[in-house]
């Protein structure tokens, strides 16, 4: 199964060398063991020790140039067609194989923009340098981030299959934290229920595993990105998680809003009522626009005026990021145009994208109001993967 | 504990900053969820989602500038003393930083001969590039290998109890295995065993699971570095088996090998404990000369000279390397002259080091004999961290 998604993969990357008219795709890498190139999972399948070229051609030709130890293992895997082996350096193989293309662009991930195109290390960026010296294939390299931001956003049938499963599996994990949490309960011992289960059950975090899950409760919580803590959930506490599993090779990341009830209490206050709302008007008006050919700087604003528009400060983060085999996944983001996320905010919504869209407003003295749903863009518009919380959960 | 060793390498690197006169070390990162920088858990123990700087400076000082979000996380991580945090972008958060120091030397993780120091990716470093632009500070920048390569490889106190506890770890269940290697268990049933042994205790596989362990029988085998096969263990068969574990953060990285007797047999036959005593005495001679001061190319020469004079072919590879946090840790590298190690076999070794000696030879018609110990060099010599396989285990 794996085999075949990469080789899917694999041929998916051919028609976009063709529509963008790029000769040569080449993942350049060495100790994978030790920090490993994102693509390596999608387009090889296979780790490597030794200085590794794996080449993919407009003309649909595949070629791995690896280290002689690893010509085995690479024939094993079964992805690459043409397997060549060195022993000593990869540079005559590499110019060899280079030499049967003559191509005049050859993209290589490094990305200014997409940390995953940007797999290539600057000391072996200098190293694959000096091994085109003196050919005219140095001047042929570009970023490969318009390729990769296709193929990781243009999600198969196959990949859409595991994500709706991995979303299904993550939803059964939050319904089961419903009936988990109580006032009493620490931060730490929801999250810590919530990381058994998917022991039990075999799943991965989608992220490490010190803040996944998160768990916020109350107000002046630690705020996104930081690891549960020893607080305790009390009645009056806004309580949120956000939370996602590693489901065959895919993550999904979603985030679910529960408020503790009072004794006396049989719904939220009003307070906590109207944030929880704007949350989720703002992720239904912003869906509603979503569609291939948008860019993700307009559909953040949307949610975002909306939040502020109803008097609450605006959320800190962009609207939704893409997931895939991560969880910051693909190129387009929903964010907004500040300089951190470069020019991602600007790219074009395709269909075939899987995006988050998750908001966020501070209730004072009550917590965080925060809900996280996963969308596949369609041909005119996007559809919910994840089947919606439109209303609060409530604990009583 | 985990945090207490993290503060013990950051005063190691500062010693470091201070005898290699370089006054300020920054490991740059972003979405370390997606590719992470490998110094993160050995000297900052977080994460980071958008562009962060951890910078340890020579006068002993250190300082995170994080996204706003990872703000509490870093506080509650407790690794750095100065926490500077960001909304939109790095660039004036930073120069205020590196205005602090004015420093002349600035190391970044990039390096054409270690991946260990080449954590920065292209796309981040020009990014970095352009952040420090008409700052006096671009042309401060120089590569961190030599601290790094000094961090990684001399092993703390600390440091060595937990390898130490790893090998040991390890060699039970190669004893665990010892007793089910037996003719008709294909080396996947081995490979199974060993990976089910590991879960029941806890430990992760130091290397991909797919070829950890790597398991070989007989001749004709795949070689190092390919996962192991449907091939059945027959008498007559050399076997043997490369496997590590991680432990506590900790790598192990071990060899054994095996002779299966015909029913006739109560030992191997003379061609199999020639190579196999072969292997041995190549070890002894080498960690002879292993001491603090040499260079690895003369310690691979000793082995591989060893075995070539009695009729062997060169093994094709380097005669050890470094482990710790990952399994090929450290700089100095026992490795040829070969242009694929770079300068690694150039390094001198230093004490402190831990280094694998792992070589191997093919006896022909029956499989492969190498053997893996593992040794930390000492004030004058070095010293066994595993206790030595000298004589060839006998499956009956």
């Amino acid at each position: 199964m794996y085999k075949e998604m990469i080789i899917e993969k694999i041929d998916q990357a051919v028609k976009i060398l063709n529509e963008k008219n790029i000769d040569m795709w080449m993942t350049f890498v060495r100790e994978t063991g030790n920090m490993k190139d994102p693509m390596i999972d999608m387009v090889v399948g296979a780790g490597a020790t030794w200085q590794s070229a794996f080449i993919i051609t407009k003309s649909g030709q595949t070629h791995a140039i690896i280290g002689s130890l690893e010509l085995e293992n690479m024939k094993m895997t079964g992805t690459y067609k043409n397997i060549h082996s060195y022993l000593k350096s990869i540079k005559e193989e590499l110019i060899q194989v280079l030499d049967l293309y003559k191509p005049n662009k050859i993209a290589i991930n490094f990305s200014r923009n997409s940390t995953l195109a940007d797999g290539l290390p600057h000391g072996l960026y200098l190293e694959l340098l000096d091994h085109l010296k003196e050919t005219k294939y140095e001047e042929a390299l570009i970023s490969s981030e318009e390729i990769i931001a296709a193929l990781r956003g243009r999600k198969s049938n196959k990949e859409l299959d595991i994500m709706k499963e991995a979303i299904k599996e993550t939803l059964k994990i939050f319904d089961d934290t419903t009936r988990f949490i109580k006032p009493g309960v620490a931060e730490k011992q929801v999250a810590q229920f919530v990381l058994d289960l998917c022991a039990q059950k075999g799943f991965e975090p989608a992220w490490e595993k010190e803040y996944c899950p998160s768990v916020f409760s109350g107000p002046n919580t630690a705020g996104a990105h930081a690891g549960p803590t020893d607080r305790i959930i009390e009645r009056g506490h806004v309580v949120n998680m956000d939370f996602g599993i590693k489901y065959k090779g895919y993550c999904s990341d979603l985030q679910r809003t529960w408020y503790i009830c009072h004794p006396h209490e049989d719904k939220a206050p009003m307070e906590v009522q109207k944030g929880f709302d704007v949350i989720i008007e703002s992720i239904t008006l912003s869906a509603n626009e979503l569609k291939p050919g948008k860019k993700g700087w307009e559909i953040d604003e949307i949610a975002r005026n909306y939040i502020q528009v109803h008097g609450y400060e605006e959320y800190p983060h962009g609207l939704g990021h893409q997931v895939g085999r991560v969880v910051h996944d693909g190129g387009a983001l929903l964010g907004p145009k500040w300089e951190r996320y470069g020019n991602l905010p600007f790219l074009e919504i395709e269909e075939g994208n899987v995006f988050t869209i998750e908001p966020r407003l501070t209730i004072p003295e009550y917590g965080i109001a925060t809900v996280e749903e996963e969308i596949v863009v369609t041909k005119t518009g996007c559809e919910f993967l994840s089947e919606r919380q439109k209303k609060i959960y409530l604990i009583k």
